[in-house]
């Protein structure tokens, strides 16, 4: 099998990491951005095409099977039936909210639920078929990366529509690593511990150092790290947060 | 208030460590057994009324919270309205199996999250505002006490079916501990780390001694241990295996 | 083997924890308390003796190979050479520092692995074999139990002169519990997360409620907790903390 | 300062890991290695220095503070009074033996102990000023990274004077990461989960793919990799274990 016909998939890209994460891995895949709304992947797809590299968007909820489905269906009629996958990046996340827990709808925790962990494991069934595939033809071992945070190792107070997902998504990752690793695909789980440098950040810590924040970019070049790992020595978790950081 | 008031909730009624809990919190408060199918709880209930405690059985689907809404409300017609409780305890756990990852149904995940996430979330919310109640009417400090598993801690392949939705519950109650501890509400997690013996295990390691499986008796006698701990030093989780588990 | 035969032995006594589980055990066994100074076990000793039970105190070393062969030869001739063990616990600590790290001297360091992680480890060596030899003469399964503390799992920055040792015990009751469990000898470890409420401590706290603070003798109710659980029901791991504690 | 000061040291080099780093290490800066016997550094400052490199070997008993102080010594007449750390690795353990615990001497536990534990902040203070030296004058972020095993998180039975000893390790780095981060020093701790492929364990695990083993090399880029992180995105702990690694 060519290796052009690998291809990487980013879930839930925007404006911050996932975009990142598909700008590096676009120098080497063509890449596949899915996000539920379209606004999130149309201008990036755009620059990643403008700038040399092949990137499509879809339309994509992660928390539904037939839309992944779907997505799986699209990325067949444009890559082939035959496309293996390089990378598959779930960087998705539920809506919370950090307030009192029973003032919380119980709506809040089911959303969360089913995008930080259903989706996960929907996105693993979607796309280990085509990490499977890219086994032996890929370069690197295929590999599935889950984006977590401080939440998926501590659940503070208030902060359990976020934490219960999180945790879950982390089990997903460390079955996943310990049952498609010795099938060659490395899974690993990025705890992302701190504020990420983005749009949507600009104003938090601002009367603290640049280097309070967290670089997307960087995150991207340490996902496509625990990516390129061999076969002899597959991490399954880093952590990742500021120097300055508090912990 | 008198302490006749006060209540106990069980989730998770069967034939094991579920009844083994309800009888021992019986011989201190009334207690109300969830379970979905009324077989569940009808002899315990029968045996507990007849034993000089009081028993009452309600049918609850605990990923529902319609239906623990009409257990509150079926609660409250038994016990009155101002009725509190002195402890909660949630035993139930979704279906899983133990399966190569991509042969298990996207519907497995979604039922197991249903009851061991999403159902402690909506335990929660349903009796933490009884257990509020509780707080300076209660000899020990009002208990939601959470029943995890080895898989609450670790995520074995071919497991995630269970540990997703075990890991997410262990997040609730940690978050939970740290919200309601300051407010006089001791938040518990045990993790059962091997076979319990009751009738579903009985045939269940023939070749080793008896002692090889945990005593659901037991299992009571230490969340009463959980329970009867004062304000001052509450424990937030326990492990509880047998001697010659191998972990 | 008479039961009366059994004895308790409790490393680290002084004005706190180690006296209040002294006492407890010491209404049914005979108790040897161990502290380097006498002072530390006297008044302790006559209270006990005074109060009906019976208590002696031996001035040892624990990171002192010697000094507790001392104190075992001690032992053996005030209760006999067939004397047997019910329950040894290990509550001393070394010395510490809170400072950076550059400006504590070395000999912290070393003074501190002595008591807390080589300290541990020959108190184990010294009284596992006594322990040994109350299995199936005791009432409850002879118990080996370890005090940590927060920094037993988390090591904050300037802490590390306390943490490493008490890192090593951890690491040591894990292991111990994991070899001798089997064998019928119930090893455990308690973090202790907060401040406990002896003379020392005073006047720590001094603006929050009395309630802010442990309670020794609540510490050994849950040594003495998880000294009667039954080999079916085995816990290595508690915390312990006050309800309000931040954590 | 000129980048050509910039030095790097390695701990516990030999015919594996401490090899490999040295060597990766050695294209971007002279390296000092640290072995008790200088058989284990000789043939490779040769190998370094003939490839062009530059290395110093000085014998050196990382247990032992006037030793780790006659390094430094010998270091500074190397490569001047105002010599600084880009990077120092710590890869030495101590001694141990896996058999029940009762029949290990006291003395293998208290050597272990005394170049896993005392050794790592015996090294830490030795080497943490010239660390902190090459912070701004460094490329990339001066990094002190600590080598564990899966013996650093899992005290197994019968292994305990091994893992004691890495548990303080890895409290220790987790002490140093959180107090030096802010003060631009990157560290980290990894642990090694498996069998690695050094001339030592070349009859181990025949009968498996040679890939059961970790790459010693990829060890070094991965710490490479830790190195190069900027500021923003400092990693403190990763695994790494073979993909078909049981875990």
């Amino acid at each position: 099998m060519p290796l052009s016909k690998l291809i990487a998939i980013v879930a839930g890209v925007g404006p911050g990491t996932g975009a990142s994460v598909a700008r590096k891995f676009s120098s080497h895949y063509p890449v596949v951005l899915l996000a539920r709304k379209p606004e999130n992947y149309e201008g990036l797809a755009k620059e990643i095409n403008s700038a040399g590299g092949k990137a499509i968007g879809i339309s994509t909820d992660v928390s539904s099977k037939d839309s992944l489905a779907k997505a799986v269906e699209g990325i067949k009629q444009e890559f082939g039936q035959d496309v293996a996958a390089a990378a598959a990046i779930f960087n998705a996340s539920g809506p919370f909210m950090r307030k009192p827990f029973l003032e919380i709808p119980a709506e809040t925790f089911s959303s969360s639920l089913d995008v930080s962990a259903m989706g996960g494991i929907l996105f693993s069934q979607s796309f280990l078929p085509l990490l499977l595939k890219g086994v032996g033809s890929s370069e690197h071992p295929p590999s599935l990366i889950f984006t977590g945070a401080t939440a998926s190792v501590k659940s503070n107070a208030q902060m359990a529509s976020f934490s219960t997902g999180k945790w879950a998504l982390r089990a997903l990752s460390q079955s996943l690593a310990r049952e498609f690793g010795p099938q060659g695909v490395h899974v690993a789980h990025a705890i992302i511990d701190g504020v990420i440098d983005i749009p949507r950040t600009r104003e938090w810590l601002k009367d603290m150092p640049a280097e309070a924040k967290l670089s997307a970019d960087a995150i991207a070049n340490d996902y496509w790290w625990l990516h390129t790992q061999p076969k002899t020595n597959f991490t399954w978790e880093i952590d990742l947060r500021p120097a300055i950081e508090k912990w």
